[in-house]
């Protein structure tokens, strides 16, 4: 029996009673968004041994962060490193994202370093293998690409992103529809030139009961992947990416219907003004599926920048019930993170997740900040970087300039406005 | 006459047309907003030569870097460098906030320097003198406050930030409060300290009329400053926040009836979810005057990514029809910001209010995303780079890493799905 069909029979399973743990909820109400559907949970059942993560409704919003192969100038063990950063900086899944190399070796590494659940997006692979094969990716197997999937659910991943909603329609519709940017997803211009080149329908799509197979067995979270995710401001929330959704809706039922969790995955580039549309528009059509959005990113000109650009989206969409945020490093749009682009992102991933939860009123996301703001009235600094998003990064720019001791910050020099407002207030506490 | 006076008689002034020119708007509807006190424009008449600067209805949401020497590590020269960098990176104006050392030649430094207007916050120079002269800020003589303030708009500054607001009854009512961080605000904090020493009223609030008239006599815009800024998301929106809020509504009219113009000065720190109503309430509280917020920060524990926390909070501001963010950077609560930091902390502020112009429809604002976004289907790299919002950052980005030449981006490896896609579908786009 699948997690889900466990919760659907009322009984609660370890997995849930560990998330229920670490949300500071009761195993119940994890019992029942799983039943629901509001929830899923990545790295439960017959995956590796890791610590289950709770992503959806009433929950903590989790940031994901994506490493992988991609070109020449990849390396595994550069990728593992960022495994590692990503993790110390706080992911709560990673994803490997792998498009080149060897993929087998990298995904075997990945789920070897990682403590967190892993995703993967099997068809890149598929897609690499066939175009090593016969020189082109269009020429990718059916068979392969489901024997991929097979492949990495086995191998024990958490989650599988997975375009199974790019129907032969809506790609001839966008075709017509004059999308400034028409496929901006790199599995969903791969799938489509596969559909328009062999006219065939998606088999991720045609196929969704073989998916459905697969993830049973395995028990493993299916992540419908977004191919039609718009890729600048003029293009958000037009008709190729609400028919993409309207089609996952139909595909979260009949996953729900066959005992696999699944979790819908967003944008992408959206304008503030429809981040929050956006959210309330995929619970609807998606009978409250998790959302899992990438960014969103509020502008397209930020380049060099976007993690900050994602962040003010990804707040936004955590406030408004998206449930987990895709990292958007500062490399976006023009290479591959390095390391500290890799940290910076989970970081900023992690900023805005937070917002959200404190803006949404999830219970006791406000304590952290209640804490870290007593530590500063307190002038306690050790209790302040403790209490810090990265304490490292806290510590860094705070020794960079020489202070005035512990006592103080180094802000306000000789003429500490703190002194003034302690000595005539008559209360301990920090200003700068 | 001032320009407000000029506005409310109906004639157009050179400053109203180079603001319209800017703005891409009418001249009239430069000078019907700033007759109606929705609109101020910084660095106008009888200041220095320096392009002036629209902020509020209507116009694009500006920002405002801060620079200044505090404490004994400063020096000059690194302000000037500063001052340089931020304007290099965008910022509208800069703010000149020194507490110590040798205040007005860094004064003389920064007006000879910046080709933006200038803002100042006369006090703080005051204090320090105070200090200096009698060994504490609390004996500073309300005749050297005066003096200062009228030294800093002989000078040519273009803003001054004066605690206006801040009143006997609300310090005593902050106090009875239980604010849990009563006072972050710098001059807040020492203008406290000093009435609750010297057991008397606020002279800036007290002798408003002679702060009316220094503004007036060299034309100079009023920005009142929030003494009682909330410093953490436990106080935001409290009664302290709000009662000064409604003296500034009464200063507004009272400046706005001498001829003078006015902004007011906002948080600091706010949840996501009370952003919004506190700029209604300020466009209510204050009579539509253009608000400046510092920030603002949407949680306190992003130690040492305080510039991503304000962009957030900020894009939030700008959207809801906030007109002016003072940058925060990543130095924040920690230290002094260095250049790089400077740099972000621009940038990271100037994400957010076009992000905010985005969304709140301001004419033509879409139209820099449009394009950026066409540069990329049509894989103009180049074009792309001069369309960043930093194109210095962009490029570098872009070049740490080897890529395929100009034709690619470097990021699918050999199977590039934009070669796809154009394969396939016959239209040339960007896919990475």
């Amino acid at each position: 029996m699948t997690l889900l069909e466990t919760a659907l029979q009322g009984r609660i399973t370890d997995e849930m009673e560990q998330v229920a743990l670490q949300e500071g909820v009761a195993p119940e109400f994890v019992r029942k968004g799983v039943a629901e559907g509001t929830i899923v949970i990545l790295g439960g059942n017959r995956n590796r041994n890791v610590r289950p993560v709770g992503v959806g409704k009433g929950l903590r919003t989790k940031v994901s962060a994506s490493i992988g192969l991609y070109g020449e100038e990849s390396s595994i063990d550069l990728e593992v490193a960022k495994i590692r950063i990503a993790e110390e900086a706080g992911t709560d899944t990673i994803m490997d994202l792998s498009v080149s190399g060897d993929i087998d070796q990298m995904l075997q590494k990945t789920l070897d370093v990682a403590s967190t659940p892993v995703g993967t997006l099997p068809l890149y692979q598929a897609l690499a293998e066939a175009s090593r094969k016969f020189g082109s990716s269009v020429q990718m197997d059916v068979e392969l690409l489901f024997e991929v999937i097979e492949r990495h659910a086995a191998a024990g991943v958490g989650f599988l992103a997975l375009h199974c909603g790019l129907t032969m329609g809506i790609v001839e519709r966008a075709k017509r529809a004059g999308r400034l940017d028409p496929l901006v997803s790199y599995g969903g211009a791969h799938l489509s030139g596969w559909m328009v080149a062999n006219n065939r329908e998606n088999p991720l799509y045609e196929n969704f009961d073989r998916v459905l197979d697969i993830a049973r067995k395995y028990d493993v979270v299916l992540s419908l992947a977004d191919g039609m995710r718009p890729g600048c401001l003029a293009d958000a929330m037009d008709a190729a990416q609400v028919d993409e959704m309207t089609i996952f809706g139909e595909l979260v039922r009949k996953s729900r219907n066959n005992g696999v969790q699944v979790m819908v995955k967003g944008p992408g580039h959206l304008p503030l003004h429809k981040v929050k549309e956006t959210v309330v528009l995929e619970k609807n059509l998606c009978h409250g599926a998790p959302y899992f959005v990438f960014g969103p990113l509020v502008t397209d000109i930020a380049v060099g920048y976007d993690q900050i650009n994602a962040a003010i989206g990804g707040a936004l969409s955590a406030w408004a019930r998206a449930d987990f945020l895709c990292y958007v490093t500062s490399a976006e749009h023009v290479g591959i993170p390095d390391r500290e682009q890799v940290r910076e992102g989970v970081i900023a991933a992690r900023i805005a997740a937070h917002a959200g939860d404190v803006a949404k009123g999830l219970p006791g996301a406000r304590e952290w900040d209640f804490q870290l703001s007593m530590a500063r009235k307190d002038l306690d600094w050790e209790r302040q970087m403790e209490l810090a998003l990265d304490p490292e990064r806290a510590r860094k720019v705070k020794n960079a300039r020489r202070g005035r001791g512990e006592s103080g910050c180094a802000m306000c020099g000789r003429y500490c406005a703190m002194e003034i407002v302690s000595k005539y207030l008559r209360t301990k506490r920090h200003v700068c």
